[in-house]
């Protein structure tokens, strides 16, 4: 309370910083920003806590700007409190190579939590972010010792609210009564197409209510920082649900054209920026200016910030001398890495054991590894039963006062609500203290691309226990048999798609998955069962790609994964028996991973002078990388029995040995055969 | 009113039909048919209008079973009241090339209106038939001749809502005050992970209104009949809003297990079935057994919208007398073929044209073609100005008291929504009036990925609007920057991919894009601007892939797609200057349509004897199909001016002679190379 003109020169310091930005590379979106700057403002100096210079302290509160294209607000923030901006930084906005992108890329710029933009994506974040606040205190806090405690803050526009993904996060945050999760609406009733009501006239107050929110109203939020304060200060007493702050703001507050979708995602006009700095107090003359006073003001905050982790860690130190065991565990977790010598748990299987479904030998990982990761805290979107996310004694994480769980449950019931259950894995793994994972149907996978795609960029180790993965599943379908579902992910840059043929390869896939720390996974697991493979062993397994079976003299390579490396293997005997022909068997159960490896490692897999052929039950798409020919499901899938359905589309060993004997005849009169592994060219990585 | 023992015995010979199906295919739900047998036979028997004997009648009401797991009751309908599905079709339920597949498929089962099983989707595409409904009402209907009047009817399930995607729509469908839309939502309290007050306990009510909708409860959903029908009327009666009938009713019942997650997703056991068959007063020994007065009750009903189809054809020849102009538009759009001569307004370029980014290019088409193509409705997901998709004449679909526009306006403003702009093109298609087309840029048609799965899987035809659709977009940066999104969709089966090089090329897109009535298609366009090519002709484009440039005696081809083509015909420049190279060019604007040329075409465009390089600025994958070497983008993009982000990654003519050169070398020593056009086998399609 008690604003003065000070705090008004650093809230038009904001906009005009946002203003020039825009201006100087001539692109980006000046409106947010100077909509927002008196929230930000009151929000970062005189509510939040952090310590600019570790902006990786553990409870710090978490900013999240999910309507993330009006991140010169979030930059000049960053700027202004010394997280390592420079004015330079500023005016590179949106240049190659900085650390200022048009969007902002937690991976690139300290002090940016989350890497936002695609809308809807970082109020999900949050929503992640509060769980793991909520996971992290109901698990190391004790008494006398409340290690976290922080809040998560997060700003949001029409266009996240118009997203069915944020709808779903939302009412999984309500029914979950994250009270530590405050979000604000600027409700500035513009997006790109004009005015809000031309699509958006929904009652978004009422929806947030039905979610189960506490919701509040400011109805001036351009000028009324005590109602902004008050606001925040009674949503951090409702303990029991998620705030929502809808704060009536003007878009390019100060621009001619404020009020409009002008100001939106253009910059402004040189004589606009004139007339609004000469209305600010500001020197039209100067660009990217700073008034000490503001530099002096946010210091301050940063500076009670810093004494604020100082005296944090000193509880820290003490909890470690009460509690040594918690102490090494959170301090482990931090890092990212594992316990030593966790991987002993991951189980080994020999050919005598019994053939299991793979979405089965899955869940044997997680029963068997839980116990000595205690970061891992996954679920399912509403697939439990048939995903087999759940080991036998997990505890629901769930608001303790409805008995159906607690925040230091580990399992995460998400409900049907993939898109969602994709962009919390996000916020939850940025938390720092979680390894997250989350189930569905292999098909369903998709629905979440848009956050996968940014776990990927923002380098989020989140797994994904994508079940169901083939036309194998049978008897539900088309609608529900992944073709492209591989394809697409194995597109995506610094994603991991395992499709893991049997026990070996499952726990291999889980050990890179889980050791990945910049990395996202997908587990393409079966539903029907799988026999354990003589030459599956889980030391070749982690190169991505080996060889499964060899044989001297060999006429064709098959290359294969997941469910139809066994069919390749009876294949061999069928093609040795009845067409006198020598097979070798590659399995490659991912492609990220198998590329990483050395090009003469990938030629002994893969070498000179044999022909492949490639053996996959979905899309060939991608496939030609490795091998010469492609024996894959280039359509729709077919409801019935599995057996049925493979049978239809030849996926049998003599299907296979049809196209085995056609690859070696048609390529008997080439010469020097060379195998796809070698290139005219490195790709740029 | 006045339910009688008659109903019950229709409703339980439902009800046993969905038990003996699954329990006969060992798979299935039983569990919603039996809940929901009461309010499906109200409705399809005493509410609905439809002619079994015409399931394409026009004024038709539309069904729409979003948790399209519960197919057996649809099945079970579809087969009591004649639409052409036999005993025998119900008992082959989920076998392979049966017409009852695991989830509904349109284009497979009579009076099934689109594919359902994805959750969320159908309640979208409910959507799109409501506002298809409305547009051709506003458009067709006259003072005394109402053509259109039917309803769209959806049923849903907790996991529909959950869904973000049903949301979005249901947002969009109460701004758009479509009260001829009635939702029926299953609240039995039950999904896969049991209670649904794990994951979802929201106030749904609460949450449609909010969005707009009249919402009605009934709260005896198994018994009260009346309050069934009385529901159903009292929702017709409200013209301005959807309506939302909130059905309390018990998951399976009849069942031991009825009420619980057990009856969900798999069949009855036999001593079940033998006491629920007991109890509804059925023979225990006997399956799929239809009492004779239940098909007569049902053919009595059938027989009545026979007759309301006869007295509409007679309405509609007097219409035809009086609008004959409407009546032949209307004729002609039922059949899905364009006006005669439509391709005339397609416009044509010759070099000597100004250079023009791709989504100007689509926006020149659509405003050329509007006019002759009146079927032709579309919008964009809140980027009307970023994706040019508004043609400047062009009115909104909108309520009309609304004043922004009106029900026969062929704009729709569908907000930030891509998931559900994709669910409801899909409903708009299949009601049968329109062509849709949606706008977003590229990389947020991932976000709509189920949907166009269903698009492709169901055969609609829905055309993608894609701008901004590489690194090319520039300063948006990594997070906006399209990598993966190409190689998923070409990977998806009867998806059309098209990235036109210039306006002949887009002209060519829209051609086939526009006259393939069972497929999808994804146009991405620049947002730079691009050169007029020598050498490109519609006729050659439309052919998916051709021959831009011809050199006698070339070293190597090129082959690229969109506003990479243009910077490989300076390469080719660069090639011969500098390195007495000599290369051809070849351009691939849609695989998917290359793939359907014959071999000897293919061969020509892609002979043997040239080692090949494509170039495209993304992920490489699936190039391997077509070429021999790859110079593409496997990794994420960077914020820039976007010269400064094509020069970082070497999309110039000399990073692009670079490697042609690279390739030259590699490739010399090999004697017949061999073009990847050919293969040893034909895949299966």
């Amino acid at each position: 309370m008690g604003y003065t003109d000070q705090d008004w020169k650093a809230i038009n310091t904001i906009r005009t910083l946002a203003v020039d930005a825009t201006f100087n590379s001539n692109s980006g979106h000046p409106g947010a920003p100077m909509g927002m700057a008196p929230v930000a403002h009151v929000l970062w100096k005189n509510i939040m806590k952090f310590n600019p210079k570790n902006p990786k302290w553990l409870n710090r509160d978490r900013f999240v700007l999910s309507n993330g294209h009006g991140c010169m607000l979030q930059y000049a923030l960053l700027h202004l409190f010394d997280f390592g901006l420079t004015i330079d930084d500023l005016k590179a906005f949106r240049s190659v190579d900085s650390i200022t992108p048009g969007h902002p890329e937690a991976h690139d710029t300290p002090g940016v939590e989350v890497t936002t933009g695609p809308l809807g994506q970082g109020i999900c974040n949050a929503v992640g972010l509060a769980m793991a606040q909520a996971h992290t205190a109901a698990t190391f806090n004790k008494e006398g010792f409340t290690l976290v405690d922080n809040y998560t803050y997060c700003f949001l526009g029409d266009g996240c609210l118009m997203e069915g993904v944020s709808g779903e996060a939302s009412s999984l945050a309500g029914h979950l009564q994250l009270g530590n999760l405050i979000a604000v609406w600027d409700d500035n009733h513009i997006s790109i197409d004009g005015d809000t009501n031309v699509a958006f006239t929904e009652d978004v107050i009422k929806r947030y209510e039905a979610y189960g929110w506490h919701v509040v109203s400011v109805s001036d939020g351009d000028n009324d920082l005590e109602g902004i304060e008050a606001a925040f200060k009674k949503c951090q007493e409702v303990k029991d649900k998620p705030s929502l702050i809808a704060l009536r703001t003007t878009i390019g507050f100060g621009s001619k054209q404020q009020g409009t979708h002008g100001v939106h995602g253009s910059p402004l006009k040189a004589d606009d920026i004139k007339q609004l700095k000469e209305k600010f107090g500001f020197n039209p003359d100067e660009s990217f200016a700073v008034p000490q006073e503001v530099y002096d003001a946010y210091n301050k905050h940063a500076a009670e910030g810093a004494a604020a982790e100082e005296e944090w860690n000193k509880l820290f130190a003490k909890y470690g001398e009460k509690f040594s065991a918690e102490h090494a565990d959170l301090t482990r977790r931090l890092t990212g890495d594992l316990p030593e010598g966790w991987e002993k748990s991951l189980p080994v299987y020999t050919p005598a054991d019994a053939a299991v479904a793979s979405r089965k030998l899955s869940e044997i990982v997680l029963s068997k590894v839980e116990g000595v990761l205690p970061e891992l805290v996954g679920g399912s979107a509403d697939l439990t039963g048939s995903n087999l996310t759940r080991w036998k004694e997990a505890v629901d994480f769930q608001a303790p006062q409805t008995k159906l769980g607690d925040y230091a449950g580990r399992y995460i019931r998400y409900g049907v609500r993939e898109h969602g259950m994709g962009a919390i894995m996000n916020g939850l793994a940025a938390y720092g203290t979680i390894l997250p994972y989350g189930g569905t149907f292999l098909n369903f996978v998709s629905y979440a691309a848009g956050a996968i795609r940014l776990s990927a960029l923002s380098q989020v180790r989140a797994i994904w226990v994508a079940t169901h993965d083939s036309i194998g599943l049978g008897e539900d379908g088309p609608t529900h048999q992944p073709i492209e579902t591989l394809a697409h992910f194995r597109a995506l840059p610094n994603c991991m798609v395992w499709r893991p043929a049997d026990g070996n390869e499952t726990s291999a896939a889980y050990y890179v998955a889980l050791t990945s720390k910049h990395t996202p996974s997908i587990i393409a697991l079966s539903r029907q069962n799988l026999p354990q493979l003589e030459g599956s062993v889980l030391e070749k397994s982690v190169k991505g790609g080996y060889v499964l079976h060899e044989e001297e003299g060999a006429d064709v390579t098959l290359v294969s994964t997941g469910s139809e490396v066994c069919i390749c293997v009876d294949a061999v005997k069928e093609l040795k028996e009845k067409h006198n022909i020598k097979a070798r068997v590659v399995s490659i159960p991912c492609f990220e991973v198998f590329d990483a490896q050395s090009k003469e490692y990938r030629l002994s897999v893969l070498p000179d002078g044999i022909p492949s052929l490639s053996v996959e039950v979905m899309s060939t798409m991608g496939w030609e990388r490795y091998t010469h020919e492609q024996f894959g499901l280039n359509r729709f899938g077919a409801s019935g029995a599995y057996k049925d359905v493979y049978k239809k589309f030849e996926f049998t060993p003599e299907g296979i040995a049809k196209r085995a004997v056609a690859t070696v005849d048609f390529w008997k009169d080439v010469p020097n055969i060379r195998s796809p592994i070698n290139r005219a060219f490195q790709q740029l990585i």
